[in-house]
């Protein structure tokens, strides 16, 4: 059986390598039109999709998922639509493919440059929410990557369907249907073998919880591209404007729960707390927010207590802990040891104190005077993001199209040789 | 045993993350005054460097090195002061830690840009020259990053010994000791270990034969840096200009033989063979290089055969392997096969055809007009590199003091929420 599957696998590989080549060099245009094609195939085949994804869902509730899971896993009219908006608005990004830049002229007289280029073929491992399938297509279409795709078992029938739809598009694009692979098996073998097949994958982006991720960073035997949790932080400096202060945590912890770029932890200095605290908290409070706090905090504002667990926590909820400290160097030293690396703000009117925090804290977002719900692909510009880098491996941070990219050297001369 | 090697790898892993996040914000200046202090280091222990590389040269000869073997292993005068030359080169470089790129505001309001930064620690896994060990150390420690030097067994001796000298500079220049360590142990666990510390090594770059890489590649639990082989080829194409065609052609192979870089393949078009072929491969004969042709390059100039097995092999050495193609599409085709992906160049006075190769051909450098020779972290004024990337993740072609940084996202804004 397993051996099967590693065939299987190992042929979708070769056909993705060799679509990969044709995706490689396919003009904007043919991708565009490949997108925007997908994009009408789904809307035309609204009934067939949600027929598809009806046996998912019979299929989830007799195995017993939660109500959160089936609502994930659930192709609407509505979430449709979001996703043919979705291959609409990759259709308008610029393609990153073939630009050229930094070209100069060196002192032995040859010019040189680096120009754009896909990476290949590119794994995508995720869980049940079948949208990811037509996200991750489309931006690995547009940066001129071939991908083949391990949806959830969960969501086989939704995946299978879509599959059917980026083909049907790829096809009328004139575009090869390897450009675009979804396993059809739910084996959990595909994975191990897609994730060490060197020769025909060249990078793994896996999408889902950290187990998921851990595992498959510990097995890989090609690069990952992770994106582990969000324990991101506020901190509060000694010289923050309260009004900023107030604003700016409020938002990073209570704009959305279930992101990993929501503030759980908040930092604030000592000689600021007793005059921002009450307010700040009853804020939170009023908001339906749990506050757990240190030692200090509870002297301030009466509270649940937080333990060093709380501090090493992403809630992805709404609860908040909150910890007193000393000034911008304790703050620093709480991030270095609990922070995952996603992103950490400091609010602060002092130019020196803003640059250190800057220059020290060794997250993929570092904000000054800012919400750390920015820390997004659509709010940096990108277009669109396949995930968030924790890694500062290749891409860190938000990573778009061009996180989907390498560059090659190019070298233009007239005869030139060494001497 | 095992279990000893796992935990000294282990502490020196945790030395040098703590030394890393001092190195990572380290002045300019400071890295400065340690390079040059290992410079003047090196030269005032002069004697000492080469009676304890001559403990490695006895031990060499008795386990019955060749000569070759032997000359890279051997540290004489001249080769220290190209060591303490190097490291001035180094100091002399600019800091790419701490660049801030890309600054721009956004429709929120948030000003979003990129600030380089260090990886964090380096794993170097390198075999018989010592040289290695000081050229790594420098290049890391520039771009902020704490080193692990692994060098091979027959030179441990000298390893050990420059060890002494960097640290005792790193000593001076008031940085941690552990920021340039050196495994101090012969035994091939140590590696095993190294290789899969994924909390304290970031990347490998491993330095030495096609073996030792793809051995590393496979089990190791980060990234790796690759250095594969250099199979690059030059075509010379319906359109080329005569003479730049020969000179390109011949410096590409006969300007060094033993390196990456050199041309192994030479590809021409059918329609110049006869005109280009019997003075290039006169030139060539007489530089002492061995020609093997395809039958149509036989029929021109008489030479022994070139199989298959010569398509795909890096000579090394002054062989050549010639095939006579039917123009630029069934060159790329061979490219495609047998390319390394390392360095291909086209002659061509052609614009279109030139545009074409230097767009479809997906090798780490793509030339027109110009020698592989070129392909080179010197040549393309990176002032220094530790090694040339086959690989497309994260960094490709030479890889110089930014291929071992990354970038962070950093916002600048005045209280900014998301709404």
């Amino acid at each position: 059986m397993s051996d099967t599957i590693s065939k299987m696998m190992q042929s979708m590989g070769k056909a993705a390598r060799k679509a990969g080549r044709v995706l490689s060099v396919a003009s904007t245009e043919q991708k565009n039109n490949a997108l925007l094609c997908m994009a009408d195939t789904l809307l035309n085949r609204t009934d067939y999709l949600k027929a598809e994804n009806a046996k998912d869902l019979v299929q989830g509730e007799k195995n017993g998922l939660d109500a959160a899971m089936l609502d994930r896993l659930a192709l609407t009219d509505e979430g449709i639509e979001k996703m043919a908006e979705g291959l609409r608005q990759v259709a308008v990004l610029n393609d990153p493919i073939g630009e050229i830049t930094d070209m100069h002229f060196l002192p032995s007289g040859i010019q040189l440059g680096k120009m754009r280029v896909a990476l290949g073929v590119v794994g995508i491992i995720y869980e049940s929410r079948p949208n990811v399938t037509i996200d991750a297509a489309a931006l690995c279409l547009k940066s001129g990557n071939a991908t083949i795709l391990r949806g959830g078992s969960e969501a086989i029938h939704s995946n299978k369907a879509l599959a059917n739809c980026i083909q049907l598009a790829l096809k009328t694009a004139d575009l090869p249907e390897a450009a675009v692979q979804v396993v059809e098996t739910t084996d959990r073998a595909a994975v191990g073998e897609l994730i060490t097949m060197p020769d025909y994958v060249d990078v793994i982006i896996p999408r889902g919880g950290k187990g998921l991720i851990e595992r498959i960073s510990k097995d890989a035997q090609v690069p990952v591209i992770k994106h582990l949790d969000g324990i991101c932080h506020v901190y509060i400096d000694d010289e923050a404007d309260t009004e900023k202060a107030i604003k700016v945590a409020f938002n990073s912890k209570t704009h959305r729960y279930g992101v990993c770029n929501a503030m759980e932890t908040l930092l604030i200095a000592e000689s600021r707390a007793v005059e921002i605290l009450p307010n700040l908290c009853l804020k939170m409070v009023e908001q339906g927010v749990e506050l757990r706090g240190c030692a200090k905090t509870r002297k301030i504002v009466a509270m649940n207590e937080a333990t060093e667990v709380d501090w090493a926590t992403e809630y992805l909820a709404p609860i908040l802990s909150i910890k007193v400290v000393s000034g911008v160097d304790e703050a620093m030293e709480h991030i270095e040891t609990f922070s995952s690396r996603h992103t950490e703000s400091i609010i602060t009117e002092n130019f020196t104190t803003a640059r250190r925090f800057l220059a020290l804290v060794d997250s993929s977002s570092v904000m000054v005077n800012a919400s750390t719900r920015f820390a997004d692909g659509f709010e940096y510009g990108l277009g669109a993001e396949i995930g968030i880098s924790t890694d500062k491996f290749h891409a860190r941070g938000p990573v778009g199209l061009e996180g989907l990219t390498s560059q090659k050297y190019i070298v233009l001369g007239d005869g030139n040789i060494r001497t």
